[in-house]
């Protein structure tokens, strides 16, 4: 066998003879941080293409149902979209352009045919992160391991999206072992957030995030185990959605961490607008899921959830933000973003409260000790098929690899001591759910909070390594709540000037706050969470349409 | 601390002295095999009583709601019918009088004052296995280390029930660990079963089973990780569900192999019924079980699905009939119920097409190593506080304990090896609902199978220790489908002789075989299964009322 490291060197040549030679273009060079405005500037796209990449799956889906645009069109101009902006941050595994044009061409071909969508997503590009296997097209999932890996067949989500009328036509960059919240591997290295190329995009979907912010792919779908979907749409200013475990389904995708059945990784959609996130998920529940993947739990899509049958039909909500989880405190733009929103919801009408977390370290730390039960055999079992290292740091400087939060410690634990931390883990999630309901009787509307808004993360965008605290995504899984992001401003150095503090947490909230500098963070896009009751994707889809459209008629 | 035993003789001593003296019958002598004319010659019931506790749980509710019967009067006369069944079949752990006629009275008076019930279920008298707990009251769950441990709060589903207008009257007895298909412990000793008190009247819901057919409770509540409801419901002839996971709350209940996050223990309803089946699970349902157990699933109960809206409204089912698992050869008695079953159906207009079971030894293989990947560290935890002994066979003569299946290994697996079992149970999941799916090439309806219909055990109620193998309802647990069962005959030497086989499966295929005597078995109640897809418990509970009516038509 070769060695690990020509296996990449062969597997990086076959990727760059995938992109077709006419649409290489001259990239920014590496000082240039802000990228977001050259896939427009660089001359490859015409301006029709740059009109259908700067359309919003809504628009787009209408245009494409009526003719106007055809499924070739509305892929090619992504798909160049696409290559550019993979050329700026790296974000691309997969490229299979013929292919992606050929079923674009056949979904014109019915419409032209029959006067009909094929289904709900009709035409529409949809990128898929490096998990979700693809008849006959190889995923490494970023292991060296993995390279000639070729699905003999697809993911039971893209079966469905396929259905659905959907163009699965790009995969996407994501960490090694996808246990990590930023976006690097030895085989296709590091993808960098557009908004700011010294920033990481986040992770472990960052390749998603970064390709979005570019409007290189109206849609994508990232998974998230602890804030992997959340994480990088919030550092790359982006609509998404962390559903419930089996409301989507993961059947047939590559995975870590195989055969844990705790706290589950889950499919959901990135993208750049409210109604992105509707449209998939609308389209995909519809689809009957549970009826190709066991995991997927037999719920149709309720239109009556959506319209916030549980929450009073949505006249006078009461939202509760989580100003601080008591154990990291967020940054300046992160607070601003909550103080932004919360004056946005009390002039639509609505009622604000103060949530109160309980438990938070314990959650995220128990869930961390449930994935890491047997992480290090699972990985190591990978990668010694090549001997390629596994990654011990995000830094970019990795020859000190001590601040590596994220890594598990070399051996696993018992089956019982397993069982354990479930229990621990289960006993927290009771609490919790008596403590949401016990809010009904502060909140005025004879309910309990209708949802929560809280920080996708302690701060924006990092740079790259810095990424160390995932908890304000990862108790969400922990309790299987769906959380969607949504983007509220940009860090603004003049707004966003440090503050000195004196109290700290602990050392670790001390070392996160001192990370903090303006400069570094300039620029970068910050997003909040809306956090929901599990199983009530349709109502937090709606709830999150009202703090947009609250947030847009406040500015 | 006292000795064990010491503490078994003072526990036993306190049940006697929950007995009101006047409710004490005698019982008949050992060797009369058959009790279940007793509890209505014994002497101790009135004529009104006999008729109150001869009565269906659907008739029972309109004549509590109507105001014909009192709850006083409805859970007096079960009461004393329980306590006769326990004299006679050992079947109960907790006994209170008092605390249930103190709770019935309150909704007679609300009911006066009102002239409405509290609830669906108001003034139903409803049994439950010894492991919901109710507060102020102990729950030993048959381990001699939990005597004396008094619960705090109410189990969720008991305060649902109790929501719901229900009367929890009596605890019924299971297995130490809850993990045998019998019902024997140290404290409360062994349940036999009223139709023949030389057979089990198999567990681990045994007491549950025991006591309902004794109509010494119109409901009871069981639960079931491999079959505990259904074996026992099978064994003594009852309607019972098996629901997915998460339909029924278990938060607040206690269980042994907690933190076990793979293959669930359920609760469900065993019953006289399946009108009975039926209101529970539609009253615990409508209840909102997931504001009180974040482990129950968002899901209402959907008159839509019970209509069976999925299964063409009913009209022409195809229902699949499994005459055999591949692994054990049902006995005879089985075998002939299966006919009448498939007799019955075709006469009343439905389809009847032969189930191919796959891979169902390794299912339920699996199933077990996922168990019992931390069973024994989990049994000694908990039975070390006193020393009592873990019991190694069910046998009555317990100083032969080679032939005990379900023990598990002395020593534990690790957390990856747990992962690789899980894994490959998830993988036969999707094998199998790939495979029910493509029976829709052979239904001839358009749609796959309706629901399959198949033994709940091989057997017909075994003598005491004998109940070996478990995989015709284990299977249906490790797949995660909702299972009901339903009585079909009874054993009769005269039509059930033994035939004999020459081919067998293998030497335990063999065994199985070789157990069987008519004589032996004769009298004992033969129940099958109704299986369908997870979360499908509406649409069972009808499809088992349409075959339950096929039956009472073609006899």
């Amino acid at each position: 066998m070769p060695h690990w490291t020509e296996l990449i060197a062969e597997k990086k040549q076959r990727q760059l003879k995938s992109i077709p030679q006419e649409w290489l273009v001259s990239p920014p060079p590496d000082s240039t941080l802000d990228v977001t405005g050259f896939p427009e500037t660089c001359g490859l796209l015409t301006a029709r293409e740059i009109e259908i990449t700067n359309t919003s799956v809504d628009v787009l889906l209408e245009k494409l149902a009526c003719g106007e645009w055809t499924a070739v069109d509305v892929t090619t101009a992504f798909y160049k979209r696409a290559v550019v902006a993979h050329q700026f941050v790296n974000c691309l595994t997969e490229i299979f352009v013929d292919r992606a044009l050929a079923r674009a061409a056949e979904l014109d071909d019915h419409f032209i045919r029959t006067g009909k969508v094929v289904g709900p997503l009709h035409g529409l590009p949809i990128s898929l992160k490096d998990q979700l296997c693809i008849k006959g097209l190889e995923t490494t999932m970023g292991y060296v391991s993995w390279i000639g890996r070729y699905a003999e067949k697809n993911a039971v989500l893209v079966d469905i999206l396929i259905e659905c009328g959907a163009v699965p036509f790009v995969r996407t960059n994501l960490p090694q072992t996808v246990m990590w919240p930023e976006s690097f591997n030895n085989i296709f290295g590091r993808t960098t957030n557009p908004h700011n190329r010294s920033l990481t995009p986040g992770g472990s979907s960052g390749g998603e995030g970064a390709l979005i912010a570019l409007k290189g792919s109206p849609l994508g779908v990232g998974s998230d185990i602890g804030g992997s979907i959340r994480i990088p749409s919030s550092f790359c200013g982006l609509y998404s959605l962390r559903p419930s475990y089996g409301r989507v389904p993961y059947c047939g995708a590559l995975n870590s961490l195989e055969g844990q059945d705790s706290v589950h990784s889950v499919f959901g959609p990135m993208t750049n607008s409210v109604g992105g996130v509707k449209a998939f998920m609308k389209a995909v529940v519809n689809a009957k899921p549970w009826l190709k993947d066991p995991l997927a739990v037999r719920k149709r899509w309720h239109e009556d959830e959506y319209n916030l049958a549980d929450h009073g039909y949505g006249k006078d909500l009461c939202f509760a933000i989580m100003w601080d989880d008591g154990v990291v405190v967020p940054h300046p733009p992160i607070r601003r973003s909550l103080e932004i929103t919360k004056a946005a919801l009390e002039k639509a009408g609505h009622k604000v409260v103060d949530w109160k977390p309980i438990k938070h370290r314990l959650l995220a730390d128990t869930t961390r000790s449930i994935w890491n039960a047997a992480s290090s055999e699972d990985y190591m079992m990978t990668t010694s098929a090549t001997g390629e290292p596994i990654i011990a740091t995000m830094e970019l400087d990795d020859s000190d690899a001590t601040a590596a939060p994220f890594r598990p410690k070399k051996i696993g634990i018992t089956a019982y001591q397993l069982w354990q931390a479930q229990k621990l883990r289960r006993d927290i999630r009771k609490e919790y759910l008596d403590h949401w309901e016990a809010t009904s009787s502060e909140t005025g509307t004879g309910r309990p909070v209708d949802a929560i808004i809280c920080p996708a993360s302690s701060y924006a965008a990092t740079p790259h390594g810095k990424n160390r605290y995932t908890n304000y995504t990862t108790v969400w899984n922990a309790l299987d709540y769906p959380a969607t992001t949504f983007p509220v401003t940009t860090v603004d150095p003049t707004l966003d000037a440090k503050k000195p503090r004196r109290v700290f947490y602990d050392d670790f909230d001390k070392g996160i706050h001192e990370m903090y500098d303006p400069e570094i963070f300039k620029n970068a896009p910050v997003c909040l969470q809306l956090v929901g009751r599990t199983l009530e994707e349709e109502a937090i889809i709606k709830m999150t349409e009202i703090v947009d459209g609250a947030l847009a008629a406040a500015k």
